[in-house]
């Protein structure tokens, strides 16, 4: 198990931006009221399996959830739960089984997951979120999931905040953890997130959790839009192998205990915060994308050009989709062709002779026609990490940027034998 | 090179229904009319590279065309050229060169291997439709083409047929062919087809190319709505990898040497020729689904039960298409939690808790919900070929049925070095 942190390898490490400075040990506990826990209750065979978040306080929480129409019990659970007052105080997380199609019996487990968490810290049932993450179609083992229950004793550091991270994983193959600090009316406020990925990533959203934490305070309805104008752009960016799971979360806590005044969209440190939460929530995606199964290489489709922001999206998704440029990139194989292919069918009306295509930033394509490059530079471009895919589609100003990961053996060989 | 027949394969081997019966060794050239030829013009290493159907006659002709928005080259002369007056007479194909992003220079190339095959047979050029596959962006060596143009002499033979069966492959590795007669106005009809297929293959179509050939009398609308329905229900419903490509294009000739009354969807044998039209088109698109790149098996996914034709195509494309489903398979792993969760994102409004699943015959989960089944049982079934998985919607009395593959290790070492 690495323990490695996206933002020390794509060349962004120690990042400070005007507006944010990343954090070199990201810790989910930092933000003032928040603890945490993760330990080894027995529903994987050797790894920490249960994780929990608490926060002092009740938290202002939004959250955003698969689309999958087999939403799993916990999400269901959750949901409800958040209904109540758009608050929680505590996240209990199990990996190993994703209690998804087990009907009533999993919400019952899912219901009695919250209410035994919530007894345990001493807060009321809707308060506490329940995410599950694993095989699809078994009952949770509750006898399991109720020892650790009573086992998880949270606290605030960052070997706690580390045995979090590990206990929500499944095929990932490092933890994905973020965190940075952001001044608001001169305070410093902590952002910090974990994340898991691995299979089954897609938009919209797939196995994926994001847990967010922060001590801002800030207006409910400003972190719902925040979180989910975050999520188009991030989670919903991210392509592994085209599914979407049915038990996707991400979820933002806010404490609310840094004391400054109340973040909205009027507010002026509100642009330094949302940049802020959207590069946390941009790292975790990215890292969830590199991370995806078997794959050896980040690859990220930026598309340039084009006449919407729906429009430019909807491209990236396409080329980072393609199975054929996923295989390519795996080979370091300079095949626009694949590239300018999944362009094409990717429904977005482009013009067919007005694209051009960098790969590495060396021009292949102009006005969608090869031009004179040196295969052998940009091969060689392909072999390192990340891999840059630029498409411009000459139709206006909007732009996104998508992330993916090369098609492997591994792959293959993961996915061939994911529980035998 | 296995000169394998889908239909030899798959259990329907000699089928006769009432309606038509099947050939057993396919020859497109038994049409009425028809010849063919298949040389080696050096656009390939070694392999037939450049195909020939003529046919005595203009025949009623009818053809459908990638979706994607770069459409090659020679799918736009053969589009403009059919246009004239409906009918064909000749069609020539080269592989190992799409002639696809090659701009204006492209488009020359087609009509210039349009106008030299015209030339050679002594036709009208806009009577000569153009077909090309392989690698995008290249221009085609057109000296060599025009060489080979010279040298293929069609005739009316099985070897002959079998030539340009071989000429227009890539990567398949296999011909695809099927042949079946049926009787109109008492007279013996021949409808008969060839294919290639492998990488990209994905609704809407892809890298293949389909040709069919009979002496039916047909008029040219009645042609025109049994290519495109036939096509919406076979070609459409296979993938490989979910890419499509630039340089699909299914044609169906007719030439109307059968010298029975016209058909049309009046016609008391109409239902006969259909049925017989659809079989050999079906059977191509099982046999291109079967030989994707690197595959094992055949995936057959059945959608019953939906409130409409389209969503039932829907959710069977969502299936075939998911790469963990493929991968299962590959690996003989009954993981119907993947089946469920790809009919959960497919976008169609299924009853989340009245999804009936089946492998191999074998149910595995009713109403959403697992069943107590033997899973060394379902294991076994899915190690045969094809594997076939219902799904039941419980919604209505639409079905679909959509054709795949298993994701196997090579399928990611043909296309990491594709071009290397």
């Amino acid at each position: 198990m690495k323990n490695s942190v996206l933002t020390t390898e794509d060349g962004n490490a120690n990042e400070t931006s005007a507006e944010f400075s990343v954090v070199e040990e990201p810790d989910v506990t930092a933000p003032r009221g928040f603890r945490a826990a993760g330990v080894h209750c027995g529903v994987r065979r050797k790894r920490l399996d249960l994780g929990l978040i608490v926060c002092d306080v009740p938290a202002v929480t939004a959250a955003v959830y698969t689309t999958n129409t087999f939403q799993a019990a916990p999400l269901k659970v959750t949901q409800s739960s958040l209904q109540v007052d758009g608050k929680m105080q505590a996240i209990v997380v199990n990996s190993g089984n994703a209690n998804a199609c087990t009907g009533v019996e999993g919400e019952q487990d899912a219901y009695r997951m919250q209410a035994e968490a919530a007894r345990v810290i001493g807060i009321p049932p809707h308060y506490v979120g329940v995410a599950s993450t694993g095989v699809i179609g078994e009952r949770l083992p509750m006898d399991k999931i109720s020892k650790g229950i009573q086992e998880l004793k949270p606290q605030k550091d960052i070997s706690a905040s580390d045995d979090f991270c590990q206990s929500i994983l499944t095929t990932d193959t490092c933890v994905k953890k973020v965190h940075v600090t952001v001044k608001v009316d001169g305070v410093d406020v902590q952002v910090a997130g974990a994340a898991k990925g691995s299979g089954m990533i897609q938009p919209n959203m797939a196995t994926m959790l994001g847990f967010i934490t922060t001590d801002a305070v800030i207006e409910p309805s400003a972190l719902e839009h925040l979180l989910r104008s975050t999520t188009d752009a991030t989670y919903n960016m991210i392509a592994v192998d085209g599914d979407t799971s049915t038990n996707d979360m991400v979820i933002a806590m806010a404490s609310g205990l840094a004391g400054h005044q109340a973040l909205h969209e009027g507010h002026p440190d509100w642009a330094a915060f949302a940049t802020a939460f959207h590069y946390v929530n941009e790292q975790l995606a990215k890292a969830i994308a590199r991370d995806g199964e078997g794959a050896t290489k980040l690859i990220e489709v930026r598309v340039t050009g084009a006449a919407s922001c729906e429009m430019a999206r909807q491209t990236a998704k396409a080329v980072i989709g393609s199975n054929l440029v996923k295989t390519a990139v795996f080979g370091a194989d300079p095949n626009w062709g694949r590239i300018i292919c999944a362009v094409g069918y990717s429904d977005v009306p482009v013009q067919p002779d007005n694209v051009d295509i960098a790969i590495g930033g060396i021009p292949v394509v102009r006005r969608s026609f090869p031009v004179d490059y040196d295969e052998a530079k940009v091969a060689e471009a392909m072999k390192h990490d990340p891999v840059v895919i630029d498409v411009d589609l000459h139709q206006g100003k909007e732009e996104a940027t998508a992330w993916g990961c090369d098609l492997t053996y591994d792959y293959v060989r993961i996915n061939s034998s994911y529980r035998t």
